[in-house]
């Protein structure tokens, strides 16, 4: 069966987030004095073959610590379903 | 009052999504077989002073459009909190 897993990748608290201090800054000299803080990270979507729910959740997790997501700096989540939808 | 947003930003349907070609062959090459598709857009977490919820995201849809998302090639959605918690 097919599942789609979405995949969050955050810079770990505590990690200088370069990209959200980038983005928060051009947000301001735009104008938008109202941004208080800003966080950038990866939305991966996932569409993989598993016999259920739990495994698909499994692969998913081996291959976030294999390959999407650096554990020193980063953190994840996954959720089942697409969180854009 | 603060109010936390989340901003996903994808390809859009029909767009090449490289990123997203690149990732799925590595992992079918370290051997995630059962992968049949992966997309990768950003996760965008958006902390902003505002009187209300609706204003926020008003707020929030503007500043993908100044910056935060290509609407020519990608799509954003916002959701209201932090869809990775």
């Amino acid at each position: 069966m097919l599942y789609t897993l979405s995949v969050l990748v955050r810079p770990k608290d505590g990690v200088l987030d370069t990209q959200g201090r980038a983005v928060m800054s051009t947000l301001r000299e735009m104008g938008n004095h109202s941004v208080v803080d800003v966080s950038v990270g990866k939305f991966i979507r996932l569409t993989l073959e598993s016999k259920d729910e739990e495994s698909a959740v499994e692969a998913a997790k081996a291959m976030c610590r294999d390959l999407l997501c650096n554990e020193m700096i980063e953190t994840f989540t996954i959720k089942v379903g697409d969180v854009s939808k």
